[in-house]
């Protein structure tokens, strides 16, 4: 099956916004095994957009379709399409109960544009959409399916989240991301070759993230338990090979993970950072409710603070410079004691682009500190970029700490 | 002249990636006065992208290609558009020489396929590429002008950085960005109404980032020196209405332009954060030569760090909350003396989901601490998004210190 993505908007062609809703689409499309041969975008203009779904009639079996399904003169999707048909307009009265009960919170009464978007194509399966007002619609005509979805990337992640595994034919599709971190893509490639080659369905697709590795594994079959067996036994043929570098599912973050995890085991946690600089404590405070397992964190840029935050000797750092192991663990445990936590990190070492230490630019040192003693890990990252060596610090010590605190409750799958 | 970007690329297909160039070329091309009707993406396949190439040829004027110049056999963007135009390739010795140059210091002979990077179509104007190894170029035929770029967005904005000004006629065209925070876009757009809708050599386009908005200023003439009077003039009557909110021009950043000025004034630097949990530190700390002005910071999540840390009474928490004016002063008071800095900046307040103070989720203190004395900034938020609320706390708080640290050398333009 070959499909055709088209984004209708202005917007797309000022270049105000970027069109990740293809890129989204067209993950999804993959995982479901249809090719994409085109993304297309056009602006509200019906002469330009009738053209395009011409065209894409020509050279593509499914055609989806982003944006044009808001309450504005300007969103003309499911006119043009019910044109090119010859099929009618209808209003979907769940759609509409839905406009009215929203504009009686605001205690308003519906316009002609706000009713609109309750109007849907004659003969087409209405895709509620629970996160907006317009819904999505599949429908199939001559030897095309089309799916029309909101613009908004949001209320279109929503429809394909609740309707997608049942858009594309009678068969249940289910997939499961497995996330990995401290394995590259191609090492976990090289780890799996045998897995990926040979899987269909299920199937395996990697995708590489800031540092992190996903894997999508995506199963097709006539009923859901059927789908989820499939998956698990594939997680398990995945898992016994490169299991060590896996820390969650779907959405999961290796912050939201390290929380959750000290949650469940009752502890609590404190930060020193020196070349993060904030970033390990902000990444963690960015999940609501870290306050009951993250007391706080000390930021030590001056090797003054150090000394006076943190307690570590100046004498050590005469002798070892600030990116050394010992500093690091002086750190650790002075950030433990002063924040009163069973559990502290720390991080030092040369982000670049110069060195101040004379260590290497890309030397880091993550010691964790606990009531059994402290630990180091010494890490070298290529010392191009910057912002990277500061990144993958911040992820190594979460991976630090999640290696310690035992890997028997990974997060469930969302 | 209405112009058509193809995006070539399997990886755009899969949804590997976003489509992040067709945006950059899009505002550009706004900015120049060109109408952009159609993004298309397309596969590495030769067929298709003939078919793509030929059908921009029937609806455009300016066809800006981006991808499929690089070394390998599935790099075919030269080859099509060549074909298309009965036109030949040679070599660019320029562009041959630079890559024998990268290849003698990885001492590494030529292959065929890296040779193939320096070949250019038959009567284009080769654009060079200094941030990687493929050129861009740019040829007239028929009634179509092509510009052909590379596919890696680092090195495509070089190029147009380098030549895009010369590239769409005689005129020189020259844009200048100006940076505003805490005014809206919308109220930004009231205030310079006037001159948004009378301006139109040199005219003003706004786009709305997160929680800030910038202005580009574009002017077209047929020298330099009128082009930047042009813009001098404008600026100075953009100035003249919303100049309280404007803080630097291009790409600087709020963190870079409050290092900045620091740096200039001699003035060093401390924070101490409760609801933003160090992210105002993280993003001073990400900007290499942070460590002259920014000493460190104290992230104080619990109520017992902000007085173990910050030395804050716990009788002022009792009877105060975290969440108040008087925690936010002893916060930076506690901060700067801890630091031993000239200046120190304390964040707290309700970033939600729910509130554990009893003030309103949205609710934020900013302090700023200095030799003369301490002021605080009460801000109201909107409740719904805490993610949000953490990044405009943040950027209030480098926005409160630039008006504090004087606005007289404001960053110079990059």
């Amino acid at each position: 099956m070959k499909a055709e993505i088209i984004a209708v908007g202005s917007e797309l062609l000022l270049g105000e916004i970027a069109n990740t809703n293809a890129q989204y689409l067209s993950e999804w499309l993959a995982t479901c095994g249809i090719d994409v041969h085109y993304h297309t975008v056009v602006g509200d203009n019906r002469e330009r957009m009738v053209e395009v779904v011409t065209r894409a009639q020509e050279r593509a079996e499914l055609i989806v379709i982003t944006g044009g399904l808001g309450p504005t003169e300007d969103d003309l999707t499911k006119e043009v399409v019910a044109d090119l048909l010859g099929r009618g307009l209808h209003v979907d009265q769940p759609a509409y109960d839905r406009i009215e009960a929203f504009l009686k919170t605001r205690e308003r009464v519906m316009t002609d544009n706000e009713r609109k978007q309750a109007l849907v194509i004659e003969g087409a399966d209405v895709l509620t959409n629970e996160a907006g007002l317009a819904p999505g619609m599949s429908l199939h005509a001559d030897k095309h399916q089309y799916i029309l979805l909101p613009g908004v990337p949001r209320e279109m992640k929503r429809i394909i989240a609740d309707h997608f595994e049942h858009l594309l034919g009678k068969e249940t599709i289910k997939s499961r991301t497995l996330r990995f971190f401290g394995i590259g893509e191609s090492a976990l490639n090289d780890r799996l070759a045998d897995l990926i080659r040979t899987a269909r369905n299920p199937s395996i697709a990697p995708y590489a993230e800031l540092a992190e590795v996903r894997l999508r594994l995506t199963a097709k079959a006539f009923d859901e338990r059927e789908t989820l067996e499939m998956l698990d036994t594939l997680e398990q043929q995945v898992l016994d090979e490169v299991g060590t570098h896996f820390y969650g599912y779907g959405d999961a973050s290796l912050p939201a993970v390290v929380l959750d995890r000290c949650r469940k085991a009752g502890l609590t946690l404190a930060a020193a950072e020196s070349l993060t600089g904030g970033a390990f404590a902000s990444g963690l405070t960015d999940i609501a409710g870290a306050s009951d397992v993250f007391r706080g964190g000390a930021v030590v840029y001056a090797d003054a603070a150090k000394v006076n935050v943190l307690g570590v000797e100046q004498t050590l750092l005469d002798e070892q410079t600030a990116v050394s192991r010992d500093v690091a663990i002086a750190m650790a445990e002075g950030a433990r004691a002063l924040y009163e936590t069973d559990l502290a990190i720390a991080l030092t070492g040369e982000a670049g682009p110069t060195s101040n230490s004379g260590q290497a630019v890309g030397t880091v040192y993550c010691a964790l500190a606990q009531a059994s003693g402290t630990q180091v890990l010494e890490l070298t990252y290529p010392a191009f970029d910057r912002g990277m060596i500061r990144l993958r610090s911040v992820k190594d010590a979460y991976f630090m700490l999640l290696k310690n605190i035992g890997h028997s409750d990974v997060m469930e799958e969302s």
